[in-house]
């Protein structure tokens, strides 16, 4: 099998941490690094959070630092959703390891200057990394072969009435990406949200029986519940998720080429996905968005990716 | 049958002359009076079409000329979907029947101070003339018993990606309106858009065999046509007319009392109506938005409507 | 001598009264009527001053009500500068004049469309009503010979660090103004600023030793003790009477052809007035604005003005 | 004599040029390494004309390539004052030496970060490299003795009515920089635009009789040049000259401690430094914003500089 290789750009996060998992064995997936980005929580916090969840599952798979600010705009976390380290519920012992010195953005340029057109980046948070390496070295561009972002909405958002977490949190740097001509797969709200996580699914995935099954369910056991008290939703999607499953078996999504533009003016729509769904623009179109999911297929996959985790 | 007292405030506009159609006759229904705004074409052009679909279906209703130009912004007109007149489709003969001399802004205001707080504002164009008056006569705010409007959307637009026409047309004045404190009640494109009409409806009317339903035909087969020649839709939708079948029958719709705030920065989202759907922001409901609609009740509706006109 | 024809347009407020008075008997104007606004107070507060101050000075002019709100903005007054009832400082006896009738937008109206091109509007309060009026009947737009008002600047703000008080308190009116291709004259600050009225000022007025003189002081001295500790500084221009001077003497006056806009976004720079000084824009002049004025003869003309009332 | 330590941030640039010229044999100043950002001109050609300047002039400092293109907005170039090359007018023989390898904004954080607090950075271009190290490494910020920096105006702008050119190459940028806590004076339009370049002042340099003498009557008459067709103005100013100035000899300039804002939305006023003269808002100040200048001991210490190049 060909595998795909990526670089993962994230803030853990319950569902990082899951696409972290479903991407680190994956026979379809080269994950040649991780790097974070402030967003869920604070650089710190989520960094921590990253290397623990690699040490818990064997990953040896090399960290990098990145953007603790936004490109421009104040920082916001997503304390509510989260949790007061980004990744509460899990329980993990002391840290052993650590980053890497080179700091994300130097990485992802690097990586990439030395690539062959052969590697996705998949940001799962704030695009603020993905849009300094843009900015400090353009001549990444023609180099990435594809960008598969968790992030926007063509619908409702989560964060805002208009505008999606990921995006609302640096939105200029959604703009850099959205204007910078790369090829982009945008999973929004609108399709990640059908990826709701409820108990059955917690269950399935911890009757595996492995230290993965039950990393899976001490994560989303706390989003269930958070996702109850704060929201009184059932339960809570994997959003980050369904990039790396994108990656692995794009035949279980449909998707629409839309044309996409970031809101950065400072009203209420700040940080909003403009997604031109029925083209009344009549401009090309500078995005795949995600629309449907095969959800029994998709939590078959998530299954398997626990499975290849022996002990 | 208790009647409720309207003013209707209108730019026909194919989906406005059928609303007229059924405010005309309607048992439950008083219409006071018919206001015009510039819209989906010039004052001139949509004036002369109501003063016509007025004498056509001989309603004796007064009509008031109203705002020729936004409270703001420069003027955007729909010619794309209502024609080069705003109504093209019919042809009437020459115009005997004028307006009245009092313009419609002051028409609204002396009517509302004049009542018992028993009057619904039936806005189905840009919100130009309502928030003038309310701007002219702050007084006539707690004088309104509703205001059931034509406008917006939750999801997607169709002037632009973000903005329903109406809405974009004058979002100073949508801004106003939102912002007035009076009992608001939206019918936007996310439940408009389920009322197409499609050529069995069409023949459906005109089977009746009378004036009216020859109207309905000749209007919305220029509408059928356009949709389908325009933007490749199978019909277009009767927007407007919601408003007067949720006055008629509100127990055929499903609402949800929202946040709505109207976006007016100059940006990708201007005009756009940011209803908070989820509550993400926690504030107070302020508009009352409509959801669904039973088709077929609806359709029945209209149909007895065209029927109450007798030859 | 030949009298121009003007509605002076205002919120008084202390500079406000000075113009009244330099206006009400000169012999270069004929002053038609006087409409209200709501800026530096409230509507109620401020059309009260006008009537008090047209009682006091005998002059049979009369005052139309006009706009109580900002065509979009939320409200906001000066009452900083001008004290609790708007014109703190003067004591007036009990009201025996009232209003007109008719609304001051409609007067506006009435009386543009009835005459020959003859009439020079001078609104030295907020935009609001003439916005209103031009909206409401943009075929008075041809009928104004000429829009000379006090507000903006193309240096400093007073209100804020980039808006003049009467821009500031509606941007849109003024938007709406200065994009409807009318003549235009704007004293702004950076003219307005120079007619400071010390204390040497306010004593030559009061020598005169007639009412007008003394109502001068009982206004002037209010400001200067305003301005000093409020701000520090030496005393208060008396920015509203530089229209009608400009009116009676323009030759006191230098002025440069600029194109002006607005600025309508909600950020730091709300209801600036953008004056292309250097014409970097390259676009067309659509403004005279004020830079220049004779301050000694400009003295003499208020002096002038005090003495022509007899008691 | 004690030297001040700093980086030279620029985009030469005719006045740039002159402050290079400047500031490399001044006893007062240690000029660690020359920054380049894409500004006047895009980065291949300002970078090419910062190298030139100091081969010509025999000045051994490091120059590092930095930003191509401002962090969120869409790049503009001056080439209308600075011609095709960016510095039209002197004549250089083809280029012997070359940028170092490192990235200028890896440069300033790794030089800040070793550092005692003792560096100034002097950014004379768009604020895009020390907005992009403030952003990469936030804890240069502490690290940063003061930030002197020619751009912005509380008056009129020059590339806009409302805005300098530097801020408003990069207004995202300069909001960075002006958010950051970091000490910082601004040398602004009110104050460069007095230091016009006449060709008295080209003829006193040019008798110096040395290479030094002979750049600066090369660069100076382009401009007086340009400034003359293009705008009809006597001479151009020589703006970025004043930082160096200011290092030199602050006795020379009168400043204002201010608060100041970038204007960050894309209206009419989009890149204006909002300076709170008259302190409106009661806000603390966050800049130290230059007044004014003793022209003739400046244009001397200018003098002095050329001459102390040799030969």
């Amino acid at each position: 099998m060909k595998k795909t290789k990526i670089i993962l750009d994230c803030d853990p996060g319950h569902d990082d941490a899951i696409a972290i998992l479903l991407a680190g064995r994956h026979p379809a997936i080269d994950l040649l690094g991780i790097t974070t980005v402030a967003g869920n929580q604070t650089l710190d916090k989520i960094t921590t959070n990253a290397l623990h969840v690699c040490e818990y599952l064997n990953l040896d798979i090399p960290v990098y630092r990145g953007m603790s600010l936004p490109l421009v705009r104040e920082q916001v976390v997503a304390d509510q959703v989260h949790g007061e380290t980004g990744l509460d519920g899990p329980v993990f012992g002391p840290l052993k390891t650590e980053t890497q010195q080179e700091h994300a953005v130097q990485y992802i340029i690097r990586t990439l200057m030395a690539s062959d057109k052969d590697i996705v980046l998949v940001p799962i948070g704030p695009l603020t990394n993905i849009a300094m390496a843009m900015r400090l070295e353009p001549n990444i561009i023609p180099k990435i072969q594809e960008i598969v972002m968790m992030g926007g909405a063509y619908g409702a958002g989560n964060f805002t009435p208009s505008a999606e977490f990921n995006f609302f949190a640096d939105p200029e740097a959604a703009h850099v990406v959205f204007t910078s001509g790369a090829k982009l797969t945008m999973m929004g709200l609108d399709l990640t949200n059908q990826t709701i996580c409820t108990q059955d699914i917690i269950d399935r995935m911890e009757a595996i029986g492995n230290k993965a099954g039950k990393l899976f369910g001490d994560i989303m056991r706390f989003t269930l519940k958070s996702q109850q008290e704060a929201f009184g939703l059932e339960a809570g999607p994997v959003h980050d998720v369904t990039c790396i499953a994108y990656l692995i078996a794009p035949e279980l999504f449909t998707t629409q080429d839309m044309h996409v533009q970031i809101d950065i003016n400072r009203g209420p729509c700040y940080g909003r996905s403009v997604c031109d769904e029925n083209n009344s623009l009549g401009l090309p179109a500078n995005c795949k968005v995600g629309k449907g999911i095969q959800l029994s297929a998709f939590w078959d996959m998530v299954a398997e990716g626990v499975k290849r985790y022996e002990d």
